[in-house]
């Protein structure tokens, strides 16, 4: 039995992937990953030239990305079809021949191949090659350290609720938020309220070539590919 | 002028090492790393067979490691004098040829290179290479998502009281603690009080060849290189 390998791609610069992704992505025949309909996808783009020639590719389109709300009952039904879907498509591919799938960052962490991952439990073997995550890719980018000593560390989606972000925000000492894009003016009021607007950093395509570096204070907009951080200021000998 | 590159080598697997890390390790012809007192340390250990032939070696001898407690200002003392000292060498040493730093993890998350990261602002041109962190090598290890959708993700050091430990581990989805060591039995106590010491993990030196893991109730020892994990359950379609 050959094996699905999730590739974790890291934080955008390809020179920050791992060995072992590396010389997956130069070996392996089948190369699967996720995108919107119509696009090539941020994950194949961080690829580019690193496939083994001749590597047959298999985008995996999202069936709907923003266009219903997470809420809507149909959303996690379209989803659900396309992620059994996929991994029926994989699992069959991997009775053969070992598959990758391309996943951004660290795949463990809020990465969409775990949606394939519990569908392939005990139908293929499965590796996982964790990435540097996009977090680390921005904090140091700002190139201030993200935690000292003692501190500690919160991550939240922007997604929560204004008040759920400024009393997590207050009881934290480093904090790193993700998925803002809509969610930028609420988070702005959130961390305003719990006075730590002026000391967040908003770090838009970290480590890629159109990387840019914000207070988020300044920031109106944010697009999907973007992180919030606060840096700890703990204990330093 | 060079620059002193802090090498981020990630958990301890060298192949999860970043390309980059990889290329930079083998073109410095200056290496220095950190260890303790009269041993060559997990760092040096993991690039063993990937240094440039003939590159000079700086063993970073910590001053005092366990032997007195972090509270005694005699701590703080030998170890600002330590960084102080290492930082004005490796500034020297950059005036004319590039230093690697080896750093395990992800240098920018709880790593020993900040201390001599903030003394060299201004002396010497930094640069940071980002690294899979030792949590991400242990979470992966464990072959289950850390994070899924809307989770938050809480990283504590076990050295928090044990009512703060059990607050934060009931406040939160996805939790992370790191230095265990002896705060292995507090961790336990805390954890059960907040009704998940049976969802607890515990790695111990993930990624590396003598990984192992436990169930963290039934473990009654824990070394320096460990981590607690208890996975999100989030929003999964």
């Amino acid at each position: 039995m050959a094996r699905v390998i999730c590739v974790g791609l890291g934080p955008g610069d390809p020179r920050l992937m791992s060995v072992e992704a590396w010389r997956t992505l130069g070996r392996t025949r089948h190369v699967a990953y996720f995108c919107k309909r119509g696009a090539r996808g941020n994950a194949r783009r961080i690829v580019e030239g690193l496939l083994a020639e001749g590597a047959a590719e298999y985008p995996m389109e999202y069936p709907v990305t923003t266009e219903i709300p997470l809420s809507d009952p149909e959303y996690s039904r379209l989803l659900a079809q396309f992620y059994d879907a996929w991994s029926d498509r994989l699992a069959t591919l991997a009775e053969t021949e070992d598959v990758a799938v391309l996943c951004e960052g660290d795949p463990f962490l809020y990465g969409s191949f775990m949606h394939l991952h519990s569908r392939l439990n005990g139908r293929a073997e499965v590796e996982v090659i964790p990435g540097i995550s996009g977090m680390s890719g921005c904090w140091t980018a700002t190139g201030t350290p993200i935690t000292w000593g003692d501190d500690v560390l919160t991550v939240l989606p922007a997604t929560l609720t204004e008040d759920e972000l400024t009393r997590r925000a207050r009881d934290t000492d480093a904090l790193v938020v993700m998925k803002i894009g809509r969610n930028l003016a609420k988070l702005k009021r959130a961390l305003a309220a719990a006075g730590k607007l002026d000391a967040a950093w908003l770090i838009v395509r970290g480590t890629m070539p159109e990387q840019q570096i914000h207070r988020l204070a300044e920031v109106s907009e944010a697009p999907y590919f973007s992180t919030a951080v606060i840096h700890g200021q703990g204990r330093r000998p």
